[in-house]
Order: C-alpha cells, then sequence, then structure tokens
C-alpha cells in the first residue's frame, strides 16, 4: 500500500508470509476443483463483516470431511503456511482476514447433522452447518438451538468465537452449550474433546479452551452442543420507554428479581428511527425493550406481568403484545435488521461496532455515560444491546475516507472499553478478538494472563500456522 | 517399601525428587511459625479421603495471602522442588498425594469473603473459604451458593477439582459457576483470568482452564463464583421402589420432560441398609430416590405432581414429604452420611470410589449391567448417583490388606469405565483423575487429546513443579 489509509493503521506490521508455489501445487493435486485461486473466491474468503482489510488468502480449499482438513493443514504445515479456518463469513473483528498471508480452509461444505440425540438434548453436527439449517434439521424433534447471534453464522464460527446473541440471557452462550468437539490440531491430528455426557471433571477443559479460541489452535470438525425443549409457551413483547435510562432501570430489576427471561434487547431511539426508514414500521421513536418470555403458559404469564409492572413504575407505556409467530417474526426482523438498517441510513458509511459487557448493577453506570459521549462526539450512531446479559454494541457510522471519522469512532470505543473494565466487565461479550481488540484484551487481561494464552499457542501450534496474529500478536 | 502392597502398585513409579535443606531453610526464614516441617502435620497434608498412599511432604506452608503463595512458590521454583496445594483436604483420587515429593501450601487461612455484589449474584472469596462458611457469609442476601459435594470442601478445592454434587442437575457444576480466577503460577506471578461479567469472548477461556486442571498449572488465590437467590418454595420429597431399574427409568424420564428438579439421589437398598444401621432411621430397605424441587410454590407443587406421576407409573411407592427445613435436613443426611455409613458397615474396610457419568438416555444400560457385575462378585458395595446428571458412584468396601479384593474392585471400576466410556460417557463426572484414574483418561480421550494437555502443562510449569504425576504421567 502506497498511502496508509485509517484502515491499515490498525492492522499489525507483519510482513506476509510467503505461500510457495510447491504447496498451491500439492493443493491442486490433493484437492482437484475442491481448491480455489481464483481472485473472486479468495477475496471472498479475506475479509469478514468487519471494518478491516487485508490482502485475500492464496488459495480456498473447500473441505468436505475430517480428512480433507487434515490435508490440507499437514500440506500448510509443511511448508509452515498459515491456514484460517472459515465458515459463514460473519465474524465482526477481522477474525477471517489473512494478516499473514496463507490458505484459507473453506469448511461450509460440511454442513451435515452426524447424529441427533433427542433423548439426551444433544445434537452432533459437522461445523459448517449454519444455526438455522441446525434448527431445521431438528424441528421434528420438538427440540432447538438457542444461540442466536443475529447472523446465520456457523455452528464451528460460532463456537470458534465464542458466540452467544439475544437468547443467551436464558440459554447460556457456546461456553455453556458446546459439549464436545472434534478438532484438527497445527500437526494435523484429529482429536476429541469432551463426551456427551452432561458434566465431566476428565483433565483439562481442551472444549472449553477451544471454544473462544479463533480457530488459533485447532480447526473444529466436528462440535456436539445442547439442545432445549421448545417451550411450551412464547410470548414476546415491545415497550417503549422515555429514556434509555428508564429502559436499562427495567432491565436491570428484571435481573435481579431473577425473571428468567428468554430475550431482553434494547434498542434506542436511534435504530428505531433506522428500522422505521428501513422496514416501513411504525414503531414508536423511543427506546425500546424487546422481550420475550419462555415456560409453561402460567410461567409465561407470571413472568411478563412482573416485567409489565417493573416496566411502568420506570414510565415504560405501550406494552405491546406479541403471541403468534407471524407477530414475533415481525418484531424481531426489526432487531435482526437493525445493523443494516442502520448502514443504510448514511450511504456509504461504514460500522465500527463496540461489544462491552458489564455485571448488571453496572449497566446504566457503563451505558448512560458512553450514551453522552457519543452524543457529544456528534458522529452517527445506533446503539442496540443484549442488556439482559449487560452487553451491547454502539455502532459508530464513519464515513470509511475520513481517517478523523475513524479516529473519533476508535477513541469513543477506546472510552467505552476503558469505563467497562473499570466496572469489572469486559472489552468483548461476544464478537471475540479477532485483530480489532487485541490491544483491548491486553489492557483486560494484562501482559501475564496474554502471556499465558500466547504460551499455549506456541505449545500447540509451533509454527504458528493456525490463523496466527489473532488475539495477541505472534 | 519392601514388600509392594496393593495400594502401591497404583502408584506410578516415580522417584521422589530432592528437597534441599536450603529449601527448608528458606522456607522457614520467610514463613516462621507459618511453616511445619512435624510428621502429624506433614502426613496430615500428605493424605486425601481417597485410597491411595504416598510419603508425605517435606514441609507445609499456612499461606495467608496471595503474597505467601507467590513467595512459597517462588522459593520452590528456585529448587525445582513440587508444591501441592490443600484446602480442606477431602479430595478421592490422590490429587494431595506428594507422589514426587516437595512441599504442601495449605490455603485454609486464607478463607476470606473478599466482597459479595449481591445485585450481580457473584461473590469473590479467598480459595481456603469452604462452601459452609461461604453459605453462611452469604445467608443474608437472600442469595446461596448451590454447589454441593457433600463434604465441606474448600471453593478452591471444589474449582480445582470441578467439582459439583447434588444440586449440579438444576444449577451447573464449578465449570459453569467459577466466573473470575486469581492463580498464582509456576514463576509465582500472579494473573486474573475472567471479568465479573456475565459472558466475555476475550482469548482463551483460561477460568476454565484452570477450574479442573487439579493444581498442575497454578494456585487459585481468589476464586468469583455465582450466587442464586434462595428459592421461593422449597420440597424434598422421598420415594422407594421396587427395583434400581424403576428409579432410574423414572429419572431418565423426568429428566427428558425437562422438570428442572433440584436434587435428583439414588440410593441403592444396600445403602440404605446401611444408614438406617447407622444413623437409626427407619427408612423402607428398597431404592429410593430423593429429590428436591425449587421455585414459586406453584411451580414446586407443579414439578413435584409430575415426577410422582412418573414415579408412580414405574411402581415407586411410598411418596413422603418434607416441607420443612428440619425433616429436608433429615433426608438429605442420610444421603449425605451415606459414605461413612457404609465404611461402618464393615469394620476395617476402605471405599473404593467409581466416579462414571453418561448421557441420561444411557443411565439404566450403564448402571444395571454393572450392579449386575457387582452382585455377582460378592464384593460389598453400596451405590449411590447424582443420577438425574447420569452421574453415579459404586463404593465397594474391600479388606485394604486383602490385594485380591483390591484388584477385583480395581477390575469392577474398570469394566463399570469401559461400559460408560462404550456409550459416550466419561470416567469422572466429578471427583477429577487425580493418580487414580490417570489410566481412564488415556482410555477416555485418547493418546492425542493427553498430549495436549501434556504439552499445555509443560508449556506453563516448565520445571513440572506445580503438583506433578496427577492427571496424566509427567
Amino acid at each position: 500500500m502506497n498511502a496508509p489509509t485509517a484502515t491499515a493503521h490498525l492492522l499489525p506490521e507483519i510482513a506476509l508470509r510467503p505461500v510457495p508455489q510447491a504447496l498451491l501445487d500439492a493443493l491442486a493435486t490433493r484437492f482437484g476443483a475442491q481448491c480455489s485461486t481464483a481472485q473472486a473466491v479468495r477475496e471472498q474468503h479475506g475479509r469478514d463483516e468487519g471494518s478491516l482489510q487485508a490482502p485475500p488468502p492464496s488459495a480456498v480449499v473447500f473441505a468436505q470431511s475430517t480428512r480433507d482438513v487434515q490435508d490440507a493443514v499437514r500440506l500448510a504445515s509443511e511448508h509452515s503456511v498459515p491456514v484460517i479456518a472459515y465458515g459463514a463469513g460473519s465474524s465482526l473483528e477481522g477474525h477471517l482476514l489473512a494478516v499473514q498471508g496463507g490458505i484459507s480452509i473453506d469448511v461450509s461444505r460440511m454442513n451435515q447433522v452426524l447424529s441427533i440425540d433427542a433423548d439426551d438434548l444433544t445434537v452432533t453436527v459437522q461445523p459448517g452447518i449454519t444455526r438455522k439449517q441446525l434448527n431445521e434439521a431438528v424441528k421434528d424433534t420438538g427440540l432447538f438451538f438457542p444461540i442466536d447471534p443475529g447472523a446465520d453464522a456457523s455452528i464451528g464460527g460460532m463456537a470458534a468465537t465464542r458466540a452467544s446473541g439475544t437468547n443467551a440471557v436464558r440459554y447460556g452462550t457456546m461456553r455453556e452449550n458446546v459439549l464436545a468437539l472434534e478438532v484438527v490440531l497445527a500437526s494435523g491430528e484429529a482429536i476429541r474433546t469432551g463426551t456427551r455426557a452432561k458434566k465431566s471433571a476428565a483433565g483439562y477443559d481442551l472444549t472449553r479452551l477451544m471454544v473462544g479460541s479463533e480457530g488459533t489452535l485447532g480447526i473444529l470438525t466436528e462440535v456436539t452442543v445442547r439442545l432445549y425443549p421448545l417451550p411450551e409457551a412464547v410470548s414476546a413483547a415491545i415497550c417503549s420507554f422515555p429514556s434509555i435510562e428508564a429502559a436499562v432501570r427495567t432491565t436491570i430489576q428484571t435481573i435481579q428479581l431473577g425473571v428468567p427471561i428468554a430475550r431482553c434487547e434494547l434498542i434506542d431511539a436511534n435504530s428505531v428511527r433506522m428500522v422505521n426508514a428501513h422496514s416501513k414500521l411504525g414503531l414508536r421513536e423511543e427506546p425500546l425493550l424487546l422481550m420475550e418470555f419462555h415456560g409453561s403458559p402460567a410461567s409465561v404469564r407470571e413472568q411478563a406481568e412482573t416485567v409489565q409492572e417493573i416496566a411502568s413504575e420506570f414510565g415504560g407505556n405501550a406494552f405491546e403484545w406479541a403471541s403468534t409467530p407471524e407477530e414475533r417474526t415481525r418484531l424481531w426482523a426489526a432487531r435482526h435488521n437493525a445493523y443494516f438498517a442502520a448502514v443504510q441510513s448514511r450511504p456509504g458509511c461504514m460500522a465500527i461496532s463496540t461489544d462491552t459487557c458489564v455485571p448488571i448493577s453496572r449497566l446504566a453506570d457503563c451505558l448512560l455515560d458512553s450514551v453522552h459521549e457519543a452524543d457529544a462526539s456528534g458522529i452517527p450512531y445506533f446503539l442496540v444491546g443484549h442488556v439482559g446479559d449487560g452487553n451491547f454494541h454502539f455502532g459508530y457510522l464513519i464515513d470509511p475516507a475520513s481517517p478523523a471519522e475513524r479516529s473519533q469512532a476508535e477513541q469513543l470505543n477506546h472510552q467505552l472499553v476503558a469505563r467497562a473494565l473499570q466496572l469489572g466487565g469486559t472489552c468483548t461479550g461476544e464478537h471475540g478478538v479477532g485483530i480489532h481488540k487485541m490491544g483491548f484484551l491486553l489492557d483486560e487481561a494484562g501482559a501475564g494472563a496474554v502471556g499465558v494464552m500466547r504460551a499455549i499457542k506456541q505449545a500447540l501450534d509451533p509454527k504458528n500456522i493456525l490463523n496466527p496474529g489473532k488475539i495477541f500478536s505472534l
């Protein structure tokens, strides 16, 4: 690159590692039409939905089996070339960027359900299946997989980034819901971690170590996750509030009272305006909580009544109900479309997304001060959040051609993260570290803990070929 | 030892490492009266509640602060001498045995509550506090810490072995309930893992890596755990069954129907006889389920009615209720005393305990065949289990002076573990690996996965001083 762009300054200064022609030839021989070096294919695999950019990988292998992944990793290892696993491409923090060069291993064709064990509430799948495909596959069992990060992400990618989303307040994250894995290591060897037993004390928890390791310790080739009975009754509600504070205080009290709410999402007035414009909805342009209750009919009614009482104490009004699946889908579409609606509200803009998560008692402190800072900055933004978990996202809508705007957005993000850490929280509730948050991770965990992570990485991947340059510099 | 005993053959053949006088002198200088080399103190710290034995450690340091732990580890590291953290001494698999020699670091004086954050349902404690002390400390908040392994174990020890117990079917294990840690590494450096945020995607999950690492990767010096609101209503019930199978099938159906039962414990007829004799109770000497229901009064009633219906389908009778705290305590005392009642039933005997856990749908297959094998062996035994989790314990009551009996008990254990693994389960639901299950871990996880564990250990503890010779040979 001749002139450093606003983007480039965020990428660590690491030279691309060579990808020898001998490797490309060996991949072509082994994989034939399953390997592509076409420019468009490489470019598609060299980016994610975040704001960072890097040169694309040199080749893309479309794996169809664990054996394919093993062989691709072994060939890459012989040449000390980086390999980056690719599922649905929906990560946000630069996870998929070939910042040190290398090849992409696309597992999206490994999308089979291997075993539905309805009696044990578990299912074992290949990593490329998406969450919607998975739910389609299990729907006849009366069970469902609740983790919903918004995007139709792959289960492998969700495990690799420890994803969560709207249902986590009740059902937990990928941390709680992955029981067992098959993983291809840097050597090409495949191991199994965990079993289908509900609990185990059998040695180091390699399952939880792999979940959230962002492809830097191994490539997931099978994933066993928990399923849950479809709730007997589901009810959704939307409630608008005179202020963000009122919505947040309603949330805090709901959680502290132990209401087992299934979803509790904040949408600020900016987002509502953008969603109304994008989806032709007529929602009140005030801060909203979108809520969902799961359980027996009696329990759902009880939960909803409790929350309605709390909301009205804080001035919440227009508590509207959506009990039919169609009405619920319409409401949740508004939430899920917020990102796209926001990006469309400023043509040509790019969203810089934050992801802090704090203990629920500190949510108001953390969020409200950051709203004031964002308002004062003049940068257009939207705010949505899984507030029941203490997790929320600002999306700063910047002009990608303006280094000043990016710098200002990153400054807001820094202030927000510093505040969250000071309040006992984390820089990332669910998006992961990738490239974008490497500095924040150091602030949060400290050099000692990041040193432990780096030592583990070096022990398991001595050639540093598994998605190098992510989580920490190496 | 001149003649190999039945015990000795289970211990790996590793020579004791030297503990130089210079280290003992340095410890005496640094710790004064906080360091003891008295025989009785050393012997007390060189054993646990399991069946294995080894020579005691050379000295015991009574740490009173993180700084004390750091200094003791640093001094030991200078001399490459093993250090073994000691909490309440209630582990079962030889975790605390100084199989390579070394010193014990007793953290039982580090038993303070550091911060109760009732609004966030978290508490941060020093590792030496026991679970009963912790519950006493938080009782005024209306919250409680549910994990109950039976013994009044230390929270640090429970985290280190990934303990669980009777409440895990509803509240999870230490895996789900530890949020953050302070850990002293092999270098003496202290790091923090995790935050008080409910979820995080910030790099490798070092918290979950440390939980269950049995003191081999670090010594826990602070532990942040989740608390739960005391349930509005609690009800306990006891139900006897014509056969173990009937009790187990009732359990399976209860779990598969999604009843959020808080405790679901099996006690076989042998255990009931032993408990009756030990505690002067008049329980029907048939297989029993002991159950507990938590929730709103309506929910507790609904849960209990559902389970009562299921139980009666399987011939369960005498569904007796205990709604007052006193009645509940009496019932649960029977369960908690089963181990001691059993050991007293055969004077001079020793219990060899199993700990398999299988997916709930395989519980009957796994358990019933093992009951037949145990009956056929002629060895006295008792059987208790957290069957709601698919986890159960045989206790084979052997004469410790009889190598033949030990060998027969270990053979039964081997057959049980092989069956559990074949059914998708684990060799240890909650006791951990220690020394006793190192072979089983290899069978379960495979050499590749154990190799990953060993590589992590070697990277983080290059001198192999942290509780060496546990989980895997090294």
